[in-house]
This record gives structure tokens, sequence and C-alpha cells, in this order.
């Protein structure tokens, strides 16, 4: 048997001010910090002996994790930084607060957007201060750094990362870690647990609260699905049939 | 042309101690944590872009590495974490200060092995609470620890680390950044400019400074080696002609 623990990066500076974030870079809060903690102490004390670690190239993710493997004594576990798992690219809004969107766009658009599967944002400006085109991360890594997602969008670039790096060891039941962002773990969740496009968009994963599956052995088919921080789970899609 | 920096570990609770610790994973002290963040801040004033880091399984160097990245904004940066960058296995004198050494030992005997290129200390005896042979990170490896090292046993394991995953990337003009420990950054030092048995033993690569070595395209000859803070450098081997 493999076990899988998604963990969300904790409060981020611009998660505080209610801005869309995206792919900028922003660094954890003192609460960001302390969610960390507590993800830790709660792998910790599940005594799970870990393979390796996948987060994305963010710093709230990769943060999250150092956080956690001290927390863990596992600093020596192996750690890959994958762009495909980092957060889902908000195109246009990003940098923008609750309420300059609903200014900007109008609540029903900012509700259309955040309920669609499919629907990206529109595209941000080639100019726009939060373009992370020419940062040297994407440089290096020859990736074209999108100008919007949507959720669909963000799956389609998860999905690699999972199928060529990640399910290959899980099926060798190996115990994984990923820390990363809201959308690539629902991403994550939609292809473990087989989600409708409907269900996905609804799925909201805390923060600070691993969410840990049990693998049937040599396959990615879920066995049982649990938060670690049961006072404080939300809801779990049903394990398929 | 590919530049390659060497980072010796801060001070770690059994360096304030003086005591020998070898493969016993002990973490940094306060002072050894301001020394990273000043090897960060002189990494991030020479504006390279590092392609990779590399550093052992050991946390005093692991975390050393983190602040560093931290420091120069460079989190993303992939890292491999390799056993065979660890310190020299002290082997009986481990958890030994100096004063129980030559106690135990003899001062004559302490400065022989002290002085010795070739000759390790007694073997750890098994039943030690030093003895790391159960530690999950080895098992996990398939790595027999050892049970003492010399330098040159030591140089013997780094030796490959560098040629099969250093070596090709500097060839390849990729810069990297090595956060170690005093023994296993003696014998990259040793290889680089190919410094005697007699000397290396002498070499002391000061904490919380970073040794930068600048390599002639392609190749792994230096062209130029020097401390980042010049104030506080120690003797550097002359460039092999």
């Amino acid at each position: 048997m493999a076990q899988l623990a998604l963990i969300r990066h904790g409060q981020s500076q611009w998660n505080l001010q209610n801005r869309f974030t995206g792919w900028v870079d922003v660094g954890l809060t003192e609460r960001g910090v302390a969610e960390a903690k507590k993800s830790g102490v709660l792998m910790r004390e599940t005594r799970i002996e870990f393979s390796a670690c996948y987060t994305s190239v963010q710093k709230r993710a990769i943060k999250t994790l150092w956080i956690m493997l001290e927390e863990m004594d596992r600093m020596w576990l192996p750690v890959t930084r994958d762009w495909r798992l980092n957060e889902r690219h908000y195109g246009g809004l990003t940098g923008l607060d609750k309420a300059e969107t609903a200014e900007k766009h109008g609540a029903d658009q900012v509700k259309i957007w955040r309920r669609s599967y499919d629907t990206p944002p529109p595209e941000m400006a080639v100019d726009s201060e939060h373009n992370m085109a020419d940062d040297p991360r994407y440089k290096a890594l020859g990736v074209t750094v999108p100008r919007t997602e949507s959720l669909k969008l963000t799956l389609e670039r998860v999905l690699p990362c999972f199928e060529q790096e990640i399910a290959p060891r899980l099926k060798a039941e190996q115990s994984l870690m990923i820390a990363a962002h809201g959308n690539s773990l629902r991403a994550l969740v939609k292809l473990l647990l087989d989600v409708s496009d409907d269900k996905i968009v609804h799925l909201e994963i805390p923060t600070g609260n691993p969410l840990l599956f049990d693998l049937k052995g040599g396959s990615l088919s879920p066995t049982s699905v649990r938060y670690l921080d049961e006072n404080r789970a939300q809801d779990i899609p049903p394990i398929p049939a």
C-alpha cells in the first residue's frame, strides 16, 4: 500500500489581502508559517515513512514543505520542484482584490469565473507588473508562462506531471507528499477521485490540514481518504465505486 | 564559463560543544543560522544565475542551503541531496569533545588522526548511540553506513558523486552551489585544485564565506578562486599550472 498526502500551502501575503495571486511569487504570512508547522506536526504523528516530496516552483508551497520537513525531521527526503504543480494562473485578475474585481468586471461575471471549470479569466496584459514571462526560473525551464488559465487548463498541465512523475512512484508503493496550491490540488483530487467538472470547482481544501489517501497496493485506487485534523475537515468527494 | 560555489554549513550544536560530529544529524545553532544568512547575502550580491544546488542528507547542510536560497530569492532552484557529500564519519571519536578524546586516546594519537590523510580513527561500536546504520534515510538509499572514515575514504565516496553528478553539469557550463561539510568540501577542493595529501588536511574552509571557482568554459579547470568575504578569507591552494 502507498499513501499520498496533499498539503495546501499556508496563508500567503496576498491571501491575507484577498488578492488573486496565481503565478506571482508571494511569501507566507506568520499565520501561514504556523499553518505549515501544524501540518508538519500532523504528518509526523502519522509515522508514515515517505519516500519523496513534490512541490511547485512557488515559494509559498516550497516554504510550507520545508517547514513540514523540519517538523517531521525528514529534511533529507528528496524534493522535486515542478512548475506544473503551480497555482492556476489568474490572468488579468492577478493582483486584484475582491472589491476591485467586482468593480472592474461586475459581480455576476466574477461568479462565472469562480464557478466555471473551463472559462478562463481575461488574459494578463503583456506589460503587467505581474507578468512572470521573463522570470529566470521559467526561462531556465523553457516554460512558456501562460497568460491565463481555467481550472481545466490547470488540470491539463498537472496531468502530465501526475502521469510521468507521481503515478509511477505510487504504483511502486512509494508514499509521497505533495505541497501545492488550491487549484493544482483540486486537479489532483479530481484525478484521484474522478470528481465531475461541476463538483470540483466547489471543493475547498483547507490550509494546515493534510489530506491523506490510502491507495490499494500497486494501483492509483484510493481505499480511504481523510483529513488529518478531523475537527477542521471539509467535505471530501466520495471514493469512486 | 561555469561558476561553482562551495559553502560550508554554519555552526552546529556540536561544533559549539567542540564534539566530533561526523554522521550524527545535528542542527544549526543561532550563530549557524546567522552564518548561513551571511552566505546567502554574499551569494545574492554576486548576481550569478545558478542552475542547481547540491547538498548532503544532513540537516545542518540542508538548512544552510535553505536559508541561503531564501536570501537569494532562489527557493525554486533544483536541489539534490546526496549522502556522498556527508561529513567524514569520525568512527569511535563521534560524540567525544576535545578533552575526552585526548583523555581516552592521548594527545599525540589525536594529532595523528587530525593530521593524517589516510589513517581513520577507530571504528564506531555497533551498539553506539551514535550509530546511524538503522536510520531510515540510509535504509531507503540502500547505503551501508561506514563505521569510520579517513579523509582519503571520504574523498573516495565524494569522487563518484563529483564525477557522475557535478562534473558533467559544470562541463555543460551550468553554475552550481554545493552546501556541505568541512571534509567533503576538502575532498572537492583537492579534486579541483589537485592539492597534495599532505596539504589538504591543513585546509580550513571557513563557515559563512562561500568559496567561488570560475571554471574555463566546458572544463573543470579553475581560472580563478576566491572567498566572497575577502576580510575573512583563509589561504587557498594555488591554481594548478
